[in-house]
This record gives structure tokens, C-alpha cells and sequence, in this order.
């Protein structure tokens, strides 16, 4: 069996679960109405179950190499990469002015669950690249725009971003990566820069490089950062590629998985480099990018989360041991809980995406603030997910899930970076329960309103789970309420519990709403939910305000094995 | 940082809180003083830091290969084994009368943790060979008996568990290889094995098959099944290897982990087998080769655990991001909670490897019961915990998590066996809620009844950790008995968060004891556990009791993504 993209469950989210009518009833959205959504998804998913899902294990089978300094990709990448940019895939979301679509986020997000789970090594080419765009859009002088966002949306050229250095990795102030004004406009960029996806791409025409560094006498930390565009090829007067730049890849390192995106170190030595925005405000340019790219990671988690139950089940209705596995009831346990966890995680990402377009069309601070405070439990949560069903997956088959050939351990392979890079989801819990709930709370507590809201609405079809939703988030408001009062240092030891919790009552929110508005299956899930996933909340708000004390009172030497102190 | 074998932290367990004092205090295992129990486990931390911790990578880069129909072992594999041999360490436990050192489980299990923690792939043969000297001591004829355990004992020979087939996983019952009677008192067996461990080496002199097939017109099922012994050589007259068996090794697996250890289908057409136990009775002595294979399963994970633990905390040590990670609310929570988790999981396998010597030693059937209670416990939470800790260690090590180069995968991919293998945790928490709660709950109520007289034995003391785990156990008691009272397809539905459950409330009651009898290190770790693990009890117990019905109500196409019905 192979993956079938989630065309219906996407589209029944969109319509019924989330707030996408909104985004298409805007004047800036107009064009995304019903039908040219369902058939934006058709031909995505089209695309991913014809061309891209065979190339997930070849990528694992064969990893990118590194070649006399370029980077070989793995068989079928190009015609995969290809196939992705003709379909204008990459600028789903761009500008139509340089070439995009124009179309919502929501779309986007929702076409890149479905490429991870076909191929993720390769869908994180575009997914970068995109980051890129975004940043370009907003931050860079209109030349830097009309040169570069042409051949990015059109796939004839691939963009990586350039944060982490060897010292700097979550600290991204502590780079000491140098920009000199060169005299003419440009810089020269020197320094060294580790994990950087797709680095070097042999099915494009230009790699372009966009590098955090820091000009002559700027501000420690991360006030001092400018953001730079480093191209592989320096264009020359008809901006096609020219002089090789003086940067490298220097090797590409050895990971648990996504062997097909080759992650490379780079250096640079004097290359030459464009200021992206202005000097000094690199970070808030490399937020442009990140926010966008950190919900894109949540979607890989979704992405890889589908196709790795999808895989389980098959497993499990083909595999006979006393009858089918799928009809024990442990098994049948572990695959609906993660169904109902995948749906969970899918619906929180679109909602974060809808409001991020329509932030987007409206302009409205409410929309922003609830994007903003989506993003991190889109991230963190849907990243989880996709370990927990894939881990899931592997325990499904078996003895059979350990052995390489069925694919099930490649998910887990894969998808376990998703937690790690675009920080940390230990990060994005401290951004949430930092930043996110430094309005004093206002932006959690529309949400718990909308959810309590939902839940009072509901009482009459389904008592039950209207019950057991207004419920958790009665307490989750509370525990809200209490972290409110907390210092930071309080708050960040209870972080990612109190993420989780929410992510949680996010969910049995958009179930309880699929429940109201779909069928049967819809609301067997709701109720699967409810009574085996919600209830974890208990555990994690005990957690979530049990502060720093006991973490204080253990010594390192203990955590290290020592208790002789 | 290379791993230091926890010696201290056994001793401390053995001598305060699992009653191994009663142990040596009979007169089978009098010569276990606490001299001899901390001698014994310096010498054997000495040979993991100093021969076994090299190999553990070397193992996961040069995987074992197969050669012309034999297993290549990884380098230096077959001097690690031989220190392991030599150091008696095969025999731990093994009759004196066959050499040997007669000495408790719990010692040997001990032994066995710190040498998974430090060469998983390797330490796995002697696991193996282990489990074949305990069936072969239950079970065996003298004949066999004095012809294999001296060499096996001493690691001449080696000894591997062939059960599982291409359709017979966890359904042993419906195996198809066949054994005849070949008149001469010997049998004839013919038929295929996978998941062979150590199916072959080449550092012993002879490998010793224990091979379950069907007699002629023998019974469906379990009950139909005997055992066989199946050299690899045919012993001579003297008992050396002679004719090579009509048996090979036909391929190897390619795994996720445990790249050392060669994972083998076994092919056997006419080859001689020798009868081991009655006819028609193979299933008792594979029992009793199992359960102490997953008992030593689930210290494998504790070791694993414990190294892949002490990786992460030198790294947090060293790691500087805004000041050391080590100081971060969220990374300290992640280790203190994992630090806190592999205590119990340590405890809980020592405490069942007690009720097993106890057993032994005085006969008495509650100890028997105590022993098999606990097994499917320190089965499935110490591999859960292995498993957990080690993605735990992925996490802090952040991007370097990822890269191979670092060893903090490899602990997660090497360990990620140990919840599959040896019966499932799936199976582990069936058998806890069928056939371990079916004397009516009185094991499990007699644990209970410990652990709630220790809180209360504790409430001067440590009123609020007292108070926190008598709620915990009381709350399991109710679960239980709500239990006791469902048909087992429904007790099945929630087994695993039950077990789960009973493992943390088993934690609570180690770590209580721990902080009574230890130290201000002790204590913070109690507090820690019980303020961030015991709380996850609420969501298992809520799910423990879920039932079927909601399961029931999802359809299998639902599970595979499709909501239309």
C-alpha cells in the first residue's frame, strides 16, 4: 500500500473545522473559493502519490553526496523537484506580482502536509526556499525582489536560510559570522555555518544563500545581526548566474534520517553578499521566515504522521495473528488514538494558517495575536505527533517495523528532526508561555473563550463530549491563569507540559466542531479522543505549574548518576 | 564523556530498597553478602567501562555480515565476548554443579544492565545464552544437561531461542516447522526461523539452537509444540563440535539498531535436534526461558537508559547556550524527570529479580506471584523508559541529537528493539491484565497493600510525598478492582495505560523508600517524580477504564484516513 495524499480529510477540516470561509470570503483571497480549493488539493495530491512518494526511500537508500564540493542528490530528486516547481507548487502562497499564486497559507500548508508525507527530504527544499520568499516580500529592496523572487517561485533557483554556527545554535545571538561593507553596495561575508538544509542542489540553477551575520561594530547579541543574500552564483547583468561566489560546502554530515536532504556546513570567505532589510534588523527578518517555516515543520509532523499510520493500518488489517491485528483491541487502540491525534494536529495547523491569512487580509491585531500564539503548539505539537505516530507505527508492525525494508522505521528516522530544528520544541513552549502570554493572557483567553463558547453550544447534540471539553479547558483556563502570575524562569520548567495541554484542548475543540458538523466516523473519533487523549491534560497542568523548586533541588552530579552528595 | 557503569546506584537499590537483604539472608544465596554483591558489581562495571563501552559503536559501523553462510562478528566483538566470558559472566546465576557461580538474579540482572548500557548488540548473545541455561536446567535431560551447560556456562558454546516464523509472531501457536522422529531417539527438523539473534557467531565453538516445532500429529496451537535442541555441530563423542547440523544462516536483517548483532533467518531441513522436556510441552520451557529474557529486556532498556541519560547530562554540562543548557528550566526538567524515571524502572526490575531469587530459595508461592506480576512490568516500562530517555537524549543534544556522529541516536535506534522484542509491551500488558490479574487481583492487591503501608509508615517523615503516593495507590486500587470486573477484551483495551500506571505507582513507592533511607539527592528526586511523573497516572487510569466501546465505534476506514461513511 502506498500513501494516499489526505486530500478529503484536509478539505472536511477546511470546511467545517476552521474558519477558511473567512479567509475566501476577503477581497485579497477572493480567488480561493470551494472549488479551486478541492482542485488545488486533487492536483497536489495527484502529485505526491504519482511522483513523489517513490522517492522517499531511494532518498534513504541513497543519501545526497557530496562530489568534488557539489552535492549529488539522490536518484529521481531532480525530476521530483521538477515536477514540484512546473506545478507552481513553490509559490502557492507568493506574490502574483513576481509569479505566485497568491493563494492562502492555509492552501500552502495544507499542499506541504501532503508533499512530507510523500517525500520529506525533498519536500524541504521548497518548504525553505518559501521561508525565503517570505523574507524576501517583506524585507528586501525592490531590486533584490525583482532579481530574486521570479526564478525562487518558479523553481528555477532554491533558497536555504544560514542561522547556526558551531557556538550559536538556540542562542542565535552569539554568531560571530562577519559582514564588511565592500564598498559598492555589497558586503563580504565570512564565517562558517552548520546544519544548512539543501545547502547545494544540483537540479537548480542558483543556490541563494540567505546568511545572518554581523557588521562591523554592531550591537552584541542579537541586536547586531544583518541579513545578507548570498547567492552560489553571483548574477550577472541579465540576472542569470554567473561568477562562483566564494563559498562552499564544506561536508555534509552523517544523520539519523531525511538522507536524501543533504545538510550541509558551508563557508564562506569573503563572499559576496546583498543587505536583506535594514542593518541591525536581521532577526526580525529572519522571523518573517521562521514563523512561516516553524508551521511548516508542524506540517511535516502531520504529513509524516498521516503516512505512517496510513502504513500501520494497512499492516495491521493485512497481518493475521489469532485474526487480523487491526481487531485487537491494543492495536486497534494504538491506530485510533493516533488517528484522532493526527486530526487533532491537522485541524490546530490550518487554524494557525487561516488566521495567519487573515492577519494577512484584514490586517486585524487579533488575527496576528492569534497566529502568533498558534504557531509554537503548531510546531511543537504537530512535530510530536509525528514521532508519537510513527513511533506508533514502527510498534504496530512488529518485529517487522525494526527490519529497514517495510519503511515504518524510515518515518521515525525522518521525522525525529522535526522536533529539533526550527527551534527546539523545548523553545517553542518557552515562546508560548513567554512572549505568546505577555499580553497578560489576552490571546490564550480568546481562544479558551472560543472553546468554552463551542463546548457550551454542543451541549445539546453531544453532552458528553461537550462536557468533557468544557471541562479540560476550565482547567487549562485556570492553570492559564496561574502560570500568569509566575516569573519566567517558573513558567519555562513547566513549558512544554502546559503547551501540550493546550494543543490538546485545541483539539477536542476542532473534533467536537467535526463532530457537529460531519458524520459517524467523525464523531467516533471525537469520542476516542476525549476519553483517551484529553485526559493526559491531568497529568501535564500538575506538571505545568509545579515550578522550579524540585528541579533546583537536584544536583547536577545526580542527574549525572552521582548521588553521593 | 564515555558511560561509567552505575554501580553505586545498584548497591544503593539492593541494600535500601528492594529487600535483596532477604535474599542473601537464605540459605541458596548465602554467599551473597554485600561484600560479595559490591565486589562482584566493580569487577563487572570495570569490564563495561574498559572493554564493552568501545565496542558499542564499532558495532553500529561495521555491522555483522554474512560471509559464505557465516556470521562475521564486528570488530573486536569476539574479544569483548571473550572478557565476558571469562570474567564468568555468562553464568552469574547458572548452576555451581555446571560452573556456574550460582549467584541471585537480581546480581545477574544487575550485571546485565550495566553491560546493555555500555554494548547493547553484544550483550545480547550472553542474554541469549542465558535463557537457554535456565530452560535447559528446568528442562533438559541429564544427558543434555552435562553435554551443554558446562559450555555454554563457561561460553564456549553460545545458545539462541528460535520461536518466531514468518506467520507465527506473537501467535506462537500457529509455528509450522516440523520435527520427526528419526528412530534413534533423535529428531529430524525442517522449517524456517526469523529474528534469529546471534543466529550465528564466530567467536564461539559451537551454536546452540532452541528450536519450537510440531510433532507429528501433535495438537493445534500452543499445545501441540515441543522444543528442541539444534547444534549448529553435532557433538562427538567427546562432546566437541563435530559434523556440521543440516541447518544455515540463509540472510541477515537489515535493522534500525543493534547493528552488531546479527539478526538471522534460520534455515533448518532434516537437521538433528535432541528433545528438551516432554513432547507437547515446549511452550512451558520457552516460558521459562522467556520470562527471564524479558526481565532481562527490561533491564536492557534501564541500560541503555542510564548511558544514554549520562550522555545528555555531559552534554548540558558543556553546552553553552546564554550559560550552560544543564541550567535551563526546560532541558534540567528533561533530564531530572528521566533521571527520576530510570531510578524506578531500575527498582521495579530489581525488585521482580528479588521475588524470582526469593522464589527460588524458599519455594513459596508468593514470591512465584510476586515475580510473575512484575515481570511484564519491568518488561514493557523499563523499555518504555529506555526508549523514552534515549529520544530525551536526541532532544538536549538538539541538531547534534541528529547527527550520528555524536552516538545519542544510535542509543535510540539500538533501544528501540526492546519494546517489540520478547513479547511485545502490547503483549506484556495483556498478560498483566489477563493472566497476572487472574487470582482475582491478590498479587496485585498484596503490591498495593505494600505500597500504601509504606506511605503511611511515611507520613511523618515525608508527609507530602507520602500523601501524594497513597492517593496514587488508592486510585490504582479502584482501577484494579473496576477491572477485575470487565471481560478481558475490555480489560485489553486499556492494559497498556494500566501497566503504565502501576509501574509509576511502583516508582512512587521505590523513590519513597529511596528518600527514606538516603540522602538530600535522593529526596529531590523523590519529589520530582512524584510532582512530574505519578500526575501522568491520572490520564492512564482515566483510559485504563475506557473500555471498548469507543474503539468499537471507529471502522477501519476511518483508521486509514477515509471519513466518507
Amino acid at each position: 500500500m502506498s500513501f494516499k495524499a489526505p486530500v478529503a480529510q484536509i478539505d472536511f477540516i477546511l470546511n467545517h473545522v476552521v474558519p477558511f470561509a473567512e479567509v475566501a470570503a476577503t477581497e485579497r483571497f477572493a480567488e480561493a473559493t470551494a472549488e479551486t480549493t478541492s482542485a488545488i488539493l486533487d492536483e497536489a495530491g495527484k502529485l505526491c502519490s504519482n511522483v513523489l512518494v517513490p522517492l522517499n526511500m531511494a532518498g534513504d537508500h541513497h543519501p545526497a553526496v557530496l562530489e568534488n564540493g557539489v552535492v549529488r542528490a539522490s536518484p529521481g530528486y531532480a525530476e521530483g523537484f521538477r515536477a514540484i516547481a512546473e506545478g507552481g507548487w513553490v509559490g502557492v502562497s507568493a506574490d502574483p506580482e513576481h509569479g505566485g499564486m497568491g493563494l492562502p497559507q492555509a492552501l500552502n500548508m495544507a499542499v506541504a502536509e501532503m508533499m512530507s508525507g510523500a517525500c520529506l527530504a525533498l519536500q524541504l527544499n521548497p518548504l525553505l526556499t518559501q521561508g525565503q520568499i517570505e523574507a524576501l516580500e517583506h524585507h528586501a529592496s525592490d531590486e533584490l525582489k525583482a532579481l530574486y523572487l521570479p526564478k525562487l517561485i518558479s523553481g528555477e533557483w532554491s533558497g536555504t536560510m544560514n542561522l547556526t554556527e558551531p557556538g550559536a545554535g538556540s542562542d542565535v545571538g552569539a554568531l560571530v559570522t562577519k559582514a564588511e561593507p565592500a564598498g559598492d553596495g555589497t558586503y563580504r561575508i565570512s564565517g562558517q555555518k552548520i546544519y544548512i538544509t539543501w545547502g547545494d542542489a544540483d537540479f537548480v540553477g542558483n543556490v541563494c544563500h540567505l546568511v545572518l551575520a554581523r557588521l562591523p561594530g554592531a550591537p552584541k547579541g542579537t541586536r547586531g545581526i544583518s541579513l545578507f543574500m548570498v547567492p552560489k552564483y553571483l548574477p550577472d547583468d541579465q540576472g542569470n548566474p554567473g561568477v562562483a561566489n566564494s563559498l562552499k560546502v564544506v561536508s555534509l554530515e552523517e544523520k539519523l534520517g531525511i538522507h536524501g536532504s543533504p545538510t550541509c556546513v558551508m563557508s564562506y570567505e569573503d563572499a559576496t553578499g546583498w543587505l536583506v532589510g535594514a542593518e541591525n534588523k536581521g532577526m526580525a527578518a529572519m522571523f518573517t521566515m521562521m514563523n512561516v517555516a516553524r508551521l511548516g515543520v508542524g506540517m511535516q509532523g502531520v504529513g509524516v504522521a498521516e503516512a505512517a499510520l496510513q502504513k500501520a493500518v494497512a499492516y495491521a488489517v493485512d497481518r493475521n495473528q489469532m485474526g487480523p491485528i487491526i481487531q485487537h483491541p491494543d492495536v486497534r487502540r494504538m491506530l485510533a488514538t493516533a488517528r484522532a491525534e493526527v486530526f487533532a494536529a491537522r485541524a490546530i495547523a490550518l487554524a494557525c494558517a487561516v488566521a495567519i491569512d487573515l492577519e494577512r487580509a484584514t490586517g486585524e491585531a487579533d488575527h496576528a495575536a492569534r497566529a502568533a500564539f498558534l504557531t509554537p503548539i503548531a510546531k511543537a505539537y504537530g512535530t510530536d505527533v509525528g514521532i508519537r505516530v510513527a513511533d506508533m507505527g514502527v510498534q504496530v508492525h512488529g518485529g517487522m517495523g525494526y527490519v529497514e525494508e517495510t519503511g515504518a522505521a524510515q518515518y521515525l528516522r525522518d521525522v525525529r528532526i522535526t522536533s529539533v530544528y526550527e527551534g527546539t520544541n523545548g523553545i517553542q513552549a518557552m515562546d508560548l508561555v513567554g512572549r505568546k502570554l505577555s499580553d497578560g493572557g489576552d490571546a490564550a483567553m480568546r481562544l479558551l473563550d472560543e472553546v468554552l463558547d463551542g463546548a457550551k453550544a454542543a451541549q445539546g447534540e453531544h453532552p458528553e463530549l461537550a462536557h468533557q471539553l468544557w471541562q479540560a479547558a476550565e482547567t487549562l483556563r485556570e492553570t492559564t491563569l496561574a502560570l500568569l502570575e509566575r516569573e519566567l524562569p517558573q513558567r519555562f520548567a513547566g513549558a512544554v507540559p502546559y503547551l501540550n495541554a493546550f494543543a490538546r484542548v485545541l483539539g477536542g475543540h476542532y473534533h467536537l466542531r467535526a463532530a457537529l458538523a460531519g458524520n459517524g466516523a467523525h464523531r467516533a473519533m471525537a469520542r476516542v479522543f476525549m476519553a483517551r487523549v484529553l485526559p493526559r491534560n491531568a497529568g501535564d497542568l500538575a506538571e505545568a505549574v509545579a515550578g522550579l523548586d524540585d528541579l533546583a533541588g537536584v544536583d547536577d552530579a545526580a542527574l549525572a548518576g552521582d548521588f553521593a552528595a
